[in-house]
């Protein structure tokens, strides 16, 4: 992967830099945005880091995690070039009502707008964290352990630890010289997938016992009273929609989430060819191929007959 | 990683080759003598793939798992030359009671004797597959996507798919060069992870409604009834025992199997350096530093007694 010429430019020749991803910032956001902080900041710049959400719990374990500031107030008079990662629409990091001298896109989603004075999206790249490694490369910066440990994470998260199908040979070689640089697989994959309180744990099995299968479609639901029996939050249920797809029947996993007034969010994970962002655009929802979701408000029996009744046109 | 001349040199000069791998073969071990056996015959030799037991069902995505025959009888009048792989006694796979013509051992584990008439035995190889991997390379042979995704398994299944301690950069790149002759990493880790079937997932919530957690320890049990309920049987528990060590408080993670007649098996894993290979031994078992086992003959209750005693002392 090559970066181009103009965002090397950019970064050498600009002295304050503001960068900023999107709300609710996931591994291979934040991992991204510590990473070039870091490589930036190596180079005698000064940079400044900003989400409107706070880096979850399960994400401190990143180097520089304390970089992200919560607000924008004292950051903006300094006037600095802003860099949106992970993103490319300014209303998906929560920044549109903003304005900024100079603004540089990097990110490897499908486009939503054509914001960005410099865009650089490289849609098959299995995460930004793997364009940032080669920027830091190009720019000639030292990969230091902590931006390895960020960027491995960045990756790690994006490729399901390399078992989706972004995993290419490129992802194998990055992420080796990353390990050369620092970044300890092992230690990285506990801190990611090893991590969960008791409560947490209470909260999968009761969740696992609610499973129905019909055809190839699995559906499992939390109420919220199974969160306050449990003393768990919605944060506690990462990763809880992919579950089960480990059966070999299952081509579509749904997991229905209690939101209070009547109101369920449903995440719609699949395997393959099956798309469920079709399945949650029929409920003004939206997504990934593989991974989407949206909201209902009904009774939680007509929300999965709903669902059975949509699925059924897409697998 | 080099491989030795003198091992390239008899597999290029002998022209019958015996593959033989362990008892209850794992996906290295499989892996390991298909990617080998496939190698040998594109240079135009004959080989035979013996294992004692049958390729798990598990297994039978490897190209080639038919190769391996169940009886010997038909193959030692042949005379071939024995390759003892992922395993370096006779015994581990059940053919001690048999001479043979010339025997090479190609293992990554503690050696256990001094057999074989040549060995190349890396303890800290992460898989045999890797071994194989750059056998076949130092051999000339091209790497044909038949021999990739048995040895991309092979490496998969010995490091967790990247997640264990022994994910070295070296093991990355071999397996970035392995994509690239044809392995699919979603495909296979579908394979490994997500085919389940309903009896097994019925069996795994069950187990783990029994988790008891004292101190830095998880134990979780099946009974005979239990599988007897679900319809499963002792191979639908394979992981089971490492899932309770996604809790963060979990050290040892134990899971006792009841055998029939009063006896129990336990299986041990835990993290990092908590040696359970120690506590097995105290009750005549063995294994290695992160997963371990041992037989008991007790009520229920006071094998879990004797293990949180035992277990007290070593973590």
């Amino acid at each position: 992967m090559r970066t181009p010429k103009k965002v090397l430019s950019l970064l050498e020749h600009e002295d304050k830099f503001l960068i900023v991803t999107h709300i609710n910032p996931d591994g291979d956001a934040i991992g991204s945005a510590l990473a070039l902080s870091l490589a930036l900041e190596s180079m005698g710049k000064e940079t400044f880091v900003y989400d409107r959400d706070p880096v979850p719990r399960f994400y401190e374990f990143l180097p520089g995690h304390n970089r992200f500031r919560p607000d924008l107030k004292n950051i903006l008079p300094v006037d600095p070039m802003l860099i949106l990662l992970d993103c490319n629409s300014p209303a998906r990091a929560a920044i549109d009502e903003y304005d900024f001298r100079y603004s540089l896109v990097i990110d490897h989603h499908e486009t939503e707008t054509d914001f960005g004075d410099t865009r650089w999206i490289k849609q098959e790249a299995a995460a930004t964290g793997l364009m940032i490694y080669f920027l830091i490369k190009s720019l000639g910066v030292t990969m230091t352990k902590d931006m390895a440990v960020n960027l491995y994470t960045a990756i790690s998260v994006d490729t399901g630890t390399f078992r989706y199908s972004n995993t290419t040979a490129e992802v194998l070689r990055v992420s080796a010289d990353l390990i050369e640089s620092g970044a300890e697989p092992n230690r990285i994959a506990d801190y990611l997938y090893e991590t969960w309180d008791m409560k947490r744990f209470h909260l999968f099995v009761a969740t696992l016992n609610t499973l129905e299968i019909k055809d190839d479609m699995a559906m499992i639901h939390i109420t919220k009273e199974m969160f306050r029996k449990t003393g768990t939050r919605a944060e506690d249920t990462e990763n809880f929609a992919n579950f089960p797809r480990v059966i070999r029947s299952v081509k579509i996993s749904a997991l229905l989430r209690e939101l209070g007034n009547g109101e369920w969010k449903v995440s719609l994970r699949s395997r393959g060819d099956v798309n469920v962002a079709r399945v949650a655009e029929l409920f003004g929802g939206g997504g990934h191929r593989n991974a989407a979701g949206y909201k209902m408000r009904a009774e939680l029996g007509s929300v999965k007959e709903a669902l059975r009744k949509a699925s059924k046109k897409f697998s």
